[in-house]
């Protein structure tokens, strides 16, 4: 271990780190939990010779390494741990490349992904992966969790906007993946593979993606209010049964309203036990609101619509509180099932039952749009109790007998190992575990983490 | 081998044929390419339980396994050869699920894609992939493919409308990836991985696919003439770059629209050496096509417009003749390159150099909305004359400059394997075959394709 710090320093200078408060901070990330002991080091890489130079000394030394972007993961997975080195690719935070024409960009991992945003915007570009920390997270880590966000049921998750990568392996080599052309099929799609893979298969050190141009015209909000939460699932299924596409349709519940008046001082609860906020933009934004709105109508919503972008803001304020919110209440563990969009009302009804049995209140908000629903619990002090993992479980069972997931966008990390098999089978486990071999056969890529 | 052939026999009896005239039509796919000897026979699976068995006996006796679907592939990779079963997923033809509500179907994987489309469409509902070979061509084999199609720029490709599958592995266990929900990130992506790995790391026996309701209103499409093929490839890329999204974009050269000439008896050559046909659907259709057909005009375009159905087939008829009219001219292989959208007009001339360099017309149809390019060589007799491969090779290598690819949407097969190295590089060559290894440890799946 010793061993490695030395040939580390050696090799990287003052990109290696080891004060405490550094080491310190590399111990948590978003999701609240710390981990038992600060970690032996953190590299912060310049480039991409750096990445290799780490890889290669991590792997002559068997000592394990935890790639970490910005650190906002919900799920455990860039914490370090004790002897283990973090990787930090925060440093590697250039644009490369922006080709208006060809509609990608080459981007390094660290950069932020709403900075590459403003760069973008500059354009009349934007790039469309929005998870709601897009201020403060990494495009790096949006790649390694396949991160969704607001608009991804309309623009796509980060999948579906990588069109290459540069990824080191475990031993340091570098290998280039996909392409700049939007199609190739040219062998098996380990692009896709890296996409998602929590940093188990390889350091993302650049990054092909696609951008677009910015939607122009009107967008059209509505805000509604329903007696009970089901029914608001209920019009967001309807919504889209109906073949309406909204950039953005987000659920809150009752208790998530309370927190949010409790919070801001509004009075939203008021108005209804749930809420559903939707917007379309593009050119027929008009248009389909105006269907929605019939839609939320006849299924007893009490709504409004703008196609007013400063009235729009103020009818998304209530989900943008949300959080922050819930924050406000304690200790909070952010689940993140996903469930086919007509179980929605049927997944809210199993967080009710899980309610019950625990007693306990499980604020819950959806990405109605993709059926991603964020059940938030709340406890007391840093780790989450064992009767909350117990209740979170169920949950997760749950979503599962409903045809879903356990993890729509945060992935599993840490936190989440272990309902993995339950999701997977034995057979499905045993094989991704040996696709983790091919490509890290020491195990020296986030060990512990995933599996 | 004959072993295997009776255990066959006394597990699936009927499913197993050995008849002569069915032997030999699992020899050739529609590459034009004929293996050197029939397979050991040809089984029809009729079920999960069938494909399994069949695996089973395969693995037990290291017999290799290819599997089929319609044969309409363009690589050589479901051509089976001595001592191969050919396993058959055409009998397993059935829609098991239709959910309008959630926009997911369940199939089987023999369904051909256009009886799928047929019988959605009787409910405004679709399945985006369209191969020009959907009429013939099984869902099965496209996804084993990745396939692309007129529609993909806009509506993506398979591997976009794939959230589940059922797929049997090498030694007959059936797994079952993604999940019903749309959005989901647990582990790594093997669905991903899964779609266009031909045939190579199992037998996909069901699918769980997105489906789309029926695009309404009118669509607006332009026919357009130029005096280059870099004229028409730089409309193209201008109108991409412009942020508009046609819904198809086909262009197709001087050579090819000669042939179209000569087998339908049209005078397109007359109008110009190079068409684009571009169409629009969607709400904002005519408005695009407007601003289309003006970027169009001020490249030098000859361009009509219509937003009526009936005479929009009229002005895609070209497209539609291209390929019999080639195929006509003697036997034909269809490649098929892939770059970056901005770098057609590049290609354009790549290809024109090749012709000159070997005295060869080089006939080429491309889906300019994605960047891919079907470059057609036609020669005399079955086999594909050593020139003609060199020739190709050369187009191959240019693409790759260019930062594209080797295949866009037809995949490596039998026919590009001698090229695949040099898109990949020998360490991700590697790691592709230690992932088959992973999947099927004895090499019994399409052995001797791709890698
Ligand atoms: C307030 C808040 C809101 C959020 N909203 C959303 C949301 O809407 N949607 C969503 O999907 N997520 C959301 N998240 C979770 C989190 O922001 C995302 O998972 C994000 O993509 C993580 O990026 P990061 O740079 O912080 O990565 P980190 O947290 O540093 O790392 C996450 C994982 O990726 C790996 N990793 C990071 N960089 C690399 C790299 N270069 N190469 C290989 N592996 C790497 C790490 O090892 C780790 O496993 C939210 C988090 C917060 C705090
Ligand atoms: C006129 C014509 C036009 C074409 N146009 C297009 C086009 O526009 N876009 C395009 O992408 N392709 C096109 N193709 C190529 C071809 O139709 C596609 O590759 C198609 O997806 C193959 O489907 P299939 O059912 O015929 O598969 P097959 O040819 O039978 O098999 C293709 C590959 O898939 C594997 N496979 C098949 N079924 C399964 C299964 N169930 N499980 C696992 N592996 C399986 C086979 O082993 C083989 O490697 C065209 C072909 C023709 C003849």
């Amino acid at each position: 271990m010793t061993n490695a710090l030395a040939l580390l320093k050696e090799a990287l200078g003052d990109a290696v780190t080891t004060d405490a408060a550094r080491l310190a901070s590399a111990q948590v990330d978003e999701s609240g939990h710390r981990s038992d002991a600060p970690p032996l080091a953190v590299v912060e890489a310049r480039s991409i010779e750096d990445v290799q130079a780490t890889m290669r000394i991590a792997s002559q030394t068997r000592t394990p390494v935890v790639t970490r972007g910005a650190g906002t993961g919900l799920a455990g997975g860039a914490i370090g741990s004790a002897g283990e080195i973090v990787l930090s690719t925060m440093a590697m935070d250039q644009v490369l490349e922006i080709n208006e024409a060809d509609l990608l960009a080459v981007v390094q991992p660290g950069i932020l992904n709403g900075r590459l945003n403003e760069i973008l915007g500059e354009r009349g570009l934007w790039f469309a992966p929005d998870p709601a920390s897009k201020a403060i997270s990494s495009v790096g880590g949006n790649i390694a969790t396949n991160a969704g966000g607001l608009l991804c049921a309309k623009y796509g998750v980060t999948r579906d906007a990588v069109l290459g990568l540069k990824v080191v392996l475990a031993d340091g080599r570098l290998l280039t993946l996909g392409h700049r052309s939007v199609k190739g099929v040219t062998g098996f799609d380990l692009t896709a593979l890296m996409v998602g893979s929590e940093g188990l298969l390889g350091v993302i050190v650049e990054a092909t993606v696609r951008i677009r141009r910015a939607v122009e015209g009107a967008v059209a909000t509505i805000a509604s209010f329903y007696p009970g939460v089901r029914d608001a699932a209920a019009a967001s299924a309807a919504i889209t049964a109906a073949g309406l596409q909204p950039a953005i349709m987000e659920l809150i519940d009752q208790p998530t309203l309370n927190a949010i008046d409790a919070y801001v001082g509004s009075s939203l609860s008021t108005r209804g036990t749930a809420h559903l906020a939707v917007q379309f933009d593009g050119p027929a934004a008009a248009d389909e609101a105006r269907r929605a709105l019939e839609i939320i109508t006849e299924l007893g919503g009490d709504a409004e619509l703008t196609t007013d972008r400063a009235e729009a803001e103020a009818l998304l304020a209530a989900r943008r509180a949300a959080h922050p919110s819930l924050a406000a209440m304690g200790t909070t563990l952010i689940e993140d099932v996903s469930v086919p969009r007509t179980r929605l009302p049927d997944m809210f009804d199993a967080i009710a039952e899980v309610e019950r049995k625990y007693g306990l209140t499980i604020p819950t908000l959806a990405h109605a749009g993709d059926g991603n629903l964020h059940p938030n619990f709340i406890f007391e002090g840093a780790d989450v109790p064992d009767e909350i993992w117990e209740a979170a479980g169920e949950v997760f069972q749950a979503a599962l007998r409903l045809g879903g997931t356990l993890t729509g966008e945060h992935g599993i990390g840490l936190l989440k190992k272990r309902w993995l098999g339950h999701e997977l089978g034995a057979d499905q486990l045993e094989l991704q575990r040996e696709i983790k071999r091919v490509f890290d056969p020491d195990g020296i890529l986030n060990p512990g983490k995933v599996f």
